[in-house]
């Protein structure tokens, strides 16, 4: 496979081994919030409400986003019934928080628990609760996902439009402010930190958004504009505006952004980053940023 | 009038034609509320108490807005008869409503239908809620008019302060993180993406916040700050960060802000951004842009 | 001491004179409310509910703080209670508090009176809840801590982690999208603007955040990563990517940042930039600046 | 007019001199809250959410009507909208309710100001909701009718068919467990107390329910079954089971239910027990009676 | 089988033909939701919601139980499933819900339809959701079992203990504030009023209730005390006070009660009062009943 | 002390051994949720939320009357902390509390344990909120005592107005629909049916309620009306209508009442009714009883 080239795939139907997977984090869960309900009394109702009292991944999932994203004219048992429809019938959704839920423990040092990310990840939810909602507009079922949407980015300021492709393994850290457009498509592995746009070239449809291959780490608040391709395993710094094509495993930083090492002769680096999470080691090589 | 002098005028107290162009929007929205509901049994509930058992898009509007804003220790009836008192006795607010729902559906290509704008754009009800905010102020019915801001800002992380003006036909495209200071305003058809600052200089009172132009386009994450004029027509491309006067018609990009083509000799484009909403085609002609 | 040095401390249990600064300060967020009730009908059960029914601003803002961050499944009146608890024991929080009303009221000129602050400004309840979680953390309560974390960052869009430490008299101005890392570090008399980032280096543990000396103030959008200091006094511009040191007193600005006046000779101010709120001063002096 | 006859009338669409009687009480109404929102501020909230916000009796009574029947699926704003028109086109809902403040203000010793009649009195406002069902019963409106009735029967635990036909001056006192068929009529100035049964004969529609008369009063438990006459300024004794006419200004005891006096000769009182409820004076001669 | 025989036996767990017969009714249901729907744009949000949006009877009813009988520490996602996971398993409630629904459409004069007795009778609703407690019950999860018995005394004043054994085609007319004690037995097609009590001897444990046999009618007010036996099809006037055996097919009246017809020779009535509902044909034996 | 003569006693203000007692009964419930939390993980939220994260009795107690009893208009928090200053304060009714408990566990066979009384038991839940809207009115805080009233007639259909003082030992058994009047007097160990009227004369104010002695036993549904005396010991029947005094140690049954035994030669029992709660064992000697 040419480096760079887009690999997003839809998450498999049938992931190997998925189930299995499944049955160990829902374990890990279970444990973590049992371990926390007899530590701290205070907070017991709530984790018994959100996970102990349930038998599955996919019904405590269900429960805390039909709760999370209720509102007085949507009401949470309607929203539960879709999430838990949604979960229980595609494993592929399953498996794909499953992987999320990985990628927030692996990569951010701040994640203490997969108990802590299940219930406090606004992005982790916002993803999950998105993936329902690609699926109904997979379905044309498109007025209720885009009133799903419209409930994620109030409650969570997380904007994913429904047909928006996101991969398996996806991190959005703090998530707060996170853009995501129409026709964008996110690989596998991928992590996007707050504040990123994903965004369009203007009033005209059809394919208008980014694409960010397996791999990618988007630094906080950056900006990418346009059909463009961030080849795999690409950096993009914090703050950085990019509206050209960002070849694999390059690093692109500033406003406007360019590629560390120069256009001609860019550093390539070894990691993946969207699994590394290497935001600033690329100073060095910077040589403009000589405060 | 000399090009990009600052066109703002308060909406007009009797738009002309404005109540036919209501009463067709009106109509649209039913229509397609209904079409939806007979699709989706699922969302029928929530298009009936939004849309369809309302007589009239003011009646619907402050339904909406009463519900999605009330809290614990703010009713959903007193916002509800709050709005409807304001979009019963103002028609200006009606139009500028009716003439955002156009800006959206006409500018947006992610914009399906008016009734997805109405109930699901928190661009769309941010703005609606501030101009009922911003009549509060005028009448000096001040820690009321802040409540409401204060309840915007949390609900939708739409953060415009009551005292700012600002024109018809604006689109708050995605909108989550938009500042907009209390001496700011902002003329008519602009389009301002998420994440945009109009800021202050600093501690002292007294005007201090960006003027923007007619026709202005402001790109995702833009800053600016003081109050400079962004001269009509003119486009900031997203992350930019501007603290002078920017020449109508001209484009400024970047972290500093510079004009495409030369302070100079600024290119000049015919367009008017923030209606045809052109984002990226400045990247040729961006000197600097080279990744 | 030595100029830049952070001089970060813990808030003293028993700060002098803070008794009676807190009794001034109550009485005159009562006064103000009395007066708003009584010019606005409308307002006045919300202004009974959250301040004139109670008897002291510690009760005041637990319940503020517990309706505003509750939710289906984390009860008011559970968080009132822990808050309760917190603001009644340790008088330290409640002596930032005021001191963060202060900072409000003199820095930002939007800022009409006491009780606007402690009812409406999203970043003030956010930091208040902030110090909550940072005692629950300290405590060793760290789920409590996490799952009042996440709340806030749903509510407010502030995203603070509990362990990180924050001084007294501080501004989140606007507030919105700010996010704070795990061992971040914030002085006394720090103004912050929405969008900030304290951000880490990636996903290796330990201390990996910025320390922002006393007296700094942060423009909006900025983003400053990595265990970098900030110096005392330092101003860093809207926008910026902040990566190295800056030096106290010292203005940093753009993307990637550079000092006012050159890295050899960086301009000095000698205003504390975190209380006078300069934003924009220095645009005569950056260079590059020219649209 | 014959005695006994019963003088139901359609209350009158424009009761002359009604509006002064409304304001004078609404005056009364809101110089009682506004003296006990001084004494007591923890109901202050509750005293101008309820009432001193309001501009008129019948906005506070459909706001508190409005959020007292509420339910997650029928919202307070819709309520609040039905309640308020009604009130504001039916003057003759207005003079009624009133009668009904001045019936319990002048019957009930227990009730201590027109406000506590109107803030906490459940036979109040189950009978104010109910004229407005049975005008949506008229118009016709008959679902609509039927689903408020099932609000005020759960919320109250009154239960009175949207099609009975009520009086002016009504006092429901104490009011749990009041149950009026569909075919029951009650004319003026009647005082009826809880668990009071007007009751069907059974499974044949049509005329089925008790008349009855001006003034009467019905004591605690009563059960009146079958469209029997209960005369003018007649007394049903508590606990009372009445199955056949009560002749005008009598007095009926006991289960099953007997003359005072004996049927042939039964003795007449002079005073409208309705308004003078007088629950106890025939015990002397009510000859069975001797513990 | 010997007349009067209690006939109480479990509901069947598959009756025959009870599947088209639920099939039927839904239909019938979810046709009167939709014309409902059509005539009445203000009901129609809640019509969704509770009928039009479900794709069967189970569904329906779990989601407006759910609704009801939730409160801030029991929430509507927990009881909807649990309403659900039961009204699916076992058949045998759906099938007895249907009977119900019949029962109140062929009794009750004023019922008007299947979809007013589904969404607002309030003895309909106490009973579907008593059945599902007393099926906890049975399986000895007795304290969710007493939980949920809990909430329906408080939201509908219908107080069934979940021990309780009730047949099918059962009418609670009016239900506010029946009482069925632990160790009640009530039969098949019995119609009980309001303020009915079967209630217990005292302090001593064990059988201690009444067994009311098939086809009985008890009227309002009634109070039947200890393990007495009420034979098939017998009738209890309103307000009777019963201690002892009821033979069946006679009617006993009075507090204290006694038999029409008197203790040796009662009068027989054919007819089935409990489907019949002739509540008050006997006055004219009721010799004693002369006012 | 001569027979009948009543012993109400206000509830004294430090109960010896009051606190060993309610530090023994809160042990009990906690050790009864633990256990029921852990054979039941849907109702262990519920569990903690009301028991298990709290420390006291009187702050489990608070937090269950302040969720049950709040309103859109009186928030939970609000009446959680009325609830817990007044328990916190006065240790009567702390150990009235504990007094109830125990009569509803020693008196009522379907009592399974203290946490069930204490979560579900309506009867003992108005009893408690009664007791500290009975302290308000004493300290003269009557529009918020009568606020208070107004909720628990409302949720638990349970009407004491708080006037009425009460003893200790108290069991209102179902409760729904009981009325007890302002000057209305219950001594200790009383146990009082559903549907019982303590009501009064008519509409002069005054003393006109009854005073029931210590022990006394009221069965389901019985009336008794104005200022009479039930003595000590007395028993009254269910569906009894009482207009005059009973004797110490009687039984008064039907409607109207009559002494079991005779008017001259009464027949006396040597049990405590109130506690014995022997409903019925007077048949046999209820000359009249014979169906």
């Amino acid at each position: 496979m040419p480096t760079g080239e887009l690999r997003y795939t839809a998450p498999p139907a049938n992931s190997s081994g998925g189930y299995e997977d499944e049955g160990w984090v829902w374990g890990q869960i279970k444990a973590e919030a049992r371990r926390d309900a007899e530590s701290e009394p205070a907070l017991a109702s709530y984790l018994y409400s959100t996970i102990l009292s349930h038998s599955s991944l996919e019904r405590s999932l269900s429960f805390h986003l039909g709760n999370k994203l209720c509102s007085s004219t949507l009401l949470s048992t309607l929203l539960y019934d879709l999430f838990l429809n949604a979960f229980s019938s595609d494993p592929s959704l399953r498996s794909a928080a499953v992987a999320d839920l990985r990628a927030a423990r692996e990569r951010d040092p701040a994640c203490v628990s997969y108990s802590h990310c299940l219930l406090n990840y606004k992005g982790f939810l916002a993803c999950q609760a998105h993936r329902v909602a690609h699926l109904l507009w997979r379905q044309s079922r498109r007025p209720l996902a885009l009133a799903l949407h419209s409930r994620i980015a109030d409650v969570f300021s997380v904007d994913i439009h429904p047909a928006a492709r996101i991969g398996k393994g996806i991190l959005f850290d703090h998530a707060t402010g996170v853009v995501v457009g129409e026709t964008a498509v996110i690989g596998n592995n991928v992590s996007i930190l707050h504040h990123v746009t994903l965004g369009g070239t203007g009033k005209d449809g059809g394919d208008r958004h980014p694409k960010i291959g397996d791999g990618v780490l988007i630094g906080a608040g950056a900006t990418i504009l346009g059909s463009v391709k961030i080849g795999e395993g690409a950096k993009i710094g914090a703050g950085s505006v990019v509206l050209i094509d960002v070849p694999p495993r390059t690093t692109a930083v500033g406003n406007p952004a360019r590629l560390v090492g120069g256009k001609e002769r860019p550093s390539k680096h070894q990691d993946v980053p969207g699994e590394s999470m290497d935001h600033t080691s690329f100073i060095s090589e910077w040589s403009d940023y000589i405060i």
